[in-house]
């Protein structure tokens, strides 16, 4: 028996309006611990991380950890029939091949009960070992996706560059090129504003802006997004959750073959 | 001579919206008693009754009875010229075959005059019985709304149960089914919120969600909507438009051949 | 050395969205006076020319004239990056192929740079003689565009005649005919909602609404529109930017062949 109740159930709306275009189908995870999903993307090139700790429920109960199949365009559309401010509770039996979405309205009025078929997935859990990395950018989600979109009319890839004086978003294409400097930014008025940059060495990759683009549909979870990167490894891309946990996207850079020929000028 | 001054214009052109996508051409009738329409939808299947009452207008001049054959995709398109604030007037002459719709602003800077041609329309005028419900349901109509169009993302149709509790809006599609259920509520902060529900006998009918949607764009002229159901009659789902009349929306149920494999579980 | 900063960039933004669909590349002419503009829509019927005076930019240095050929929609791509309260300085050095555009932010947190590569376009630069004018009508550029926008609903010409008691704006199509008047009104509580016409003689004059409505994206550079009227001149559509100069749009009448057919009944 699965039943958890969240009362911010509009969360749990934005978390899959932040994955359903990158991943199709997927295993959520249910254990004592919290109701988590690890997958990737179609073309196998990028990974999402969600967790959401039981902590986070105002009531969790899961008997025993299971494993549930979902098309997540389906279960997108059913809740997006909850209303923002609804109580959602996720509801399985043992052995059953179904879900249930329940949606309370805040005054109890309206009660909606969405059932969902599971599905059979393949999937291998990955180990994302703990990493040093070189640089961490701490910066406002809602910059970092203007960022993105701006540089896509221009490029296809973004060349991220991390100096101790800032964080360079360079791109080139057919029109132009593009550089973007966001400079280390502490003394701000709300702390959700500033741009913090942690670096032990200076480290300069390159992304598919694709991804990146997408990566952003997370931003309404959360006002800060913070970017890992190291040379050699994927990026990591984390928006947190407010006291339950975080969705992470991991990306691996590209390898440039002519670093002349396609690297913008910097 | 035909003049009728309608100082609150956007009822008319909301009327419009509401009834345009659903009815290409129609006859308005304008009499002593009021300007109206009645008119099945293209496929024959929904009927819609409007009555603006002649009360309603601030200046009603109507010499003699007239039938009006208009497009309603054209009268819609010059409609949509009027400002929100506009006092609309029609006017036509006797024998002309043309309607003229003139639109004032509030402060008479801008007059416009919009002249449209009629058009001869074969229309039987049915007599639509005064009947006895089972049961008629007066809710929010933006929740009426909500409902019809969140339930067409899962299935077609929709089984609407009526209790003394509450009623229960049914779907079934590919990826699961829906059940959302609003209960009787009449201790609310504004009446226009509550939920009533006046019982004889519990019924339980089904329509095809593509006319309650189409319905449903009335909702502006009106903030609830009462939905009437007999078995075996057509329901009504009413739009009051304030101190003047009502849009009417009537839809026969559908018979379902095989309960069991089309009927959502309840 | 070419060096223009533009405090309100937002300006620079908002005139490329006014010309970029009705031009597709041309020369912006900068010389000790200001930066300007004049080119032919791409089917030779339409003229635009803009100016923004020096003494408009915070910091203005241009060594020698030069003419900088731009494709619009990529110049637009690049602007529409920078933000709304973003600085914009034009850069160009003597000899280069390339325009530099970068933008500050206000905290000057972030810095970008767009470089476009520049092209050869011949153009010729008309004398644009000064005229006199049979009637001049200023009123809310809202309003104009509005009205535009509501009579190519209808139909595809419009007839602006001017009297002095007002101005009206006629068209007529398939599904009928249509004459909007705006009445002269200068006791205006704000001066920018005033239609004020200043009249020698009465005048007529047709002219195709895709252009007067491609004109009317000028419209967020200013609340009022000028638009001068002769027998057999263009018309004069003219956007004053606040402090610094002016966008004009030019427009031949057309020549109405057979009157009686095609002229609105006024």
């Amino acid at each position: 028996m699965l039943e958890l109740r969240l009362v911010q159930g509009s969360l749990l709306k934005k978390v899959l309006e932040s994955i359903k275009d990158l991943v199709t189908d997927a295993n959520f995870d249910c254990s004592a611990t919290g109701f988590s999903l690890q997958a990737m993307d179609s073309s196998h090139v990028a990974l999402v991380a969600l967790l959401l700790r039981s902590e986070g429920f105002e009531h969790y109960r899961c008997d025993r950890s299971i494993s549930m199949g979902m098309n997540l365009g389906n279960m997108s559309k059913m809740l997006k029939c909850a209303g923002n401010d609804d109580i959602i509770t996720i509801k399985a039996d043992d052995g059953s091949d179904t879900v249930t979405f329940m949606f309370e309205s805040p005054t109890q009025d309206k009660i909606s009960d969405f059932e969902m078929k599971l599905m059979d997935i393949d999937s291998e859990h990955l180990g994302i070992p703990e990493a040093e990395y070189h640089a961490i950018v701490r910066m406002p989600s809602a910059e970092f996706a203007r960022i993105c979109k701006d540089l896509s009319g221009i490029g296809d890839t973004v060349v991220i560059s991390v100096t101790k004086e800032g964080v360079k978003f360079s791109t080139r294409g057919d029109i132009g090129t593009a550089n973007i400097v966001c400079r280390q930014n502490t003394t701000v008025d709300k702390p959700e504003e500033a741009t913090i940059i942690e670096m032990n060495e200076p480290v300069s990759l390159t992304f598919a802006l694709r991804y990146m683009n997408s990566f952003t549909k997370a931003s309404p979870l959360s006002n800060t997004v913070t970017i890992s990167l190291s040379s050699e490894l994927p990026v990591v891309v984390e928006y947190k959750i407010a006291e339950m946990g975080y969705i992470r996207f991991y990306l691996a850079p590209k390898i440039e073959e002519d670093e002349d020929e396609t690297k913008p000028q910097v």
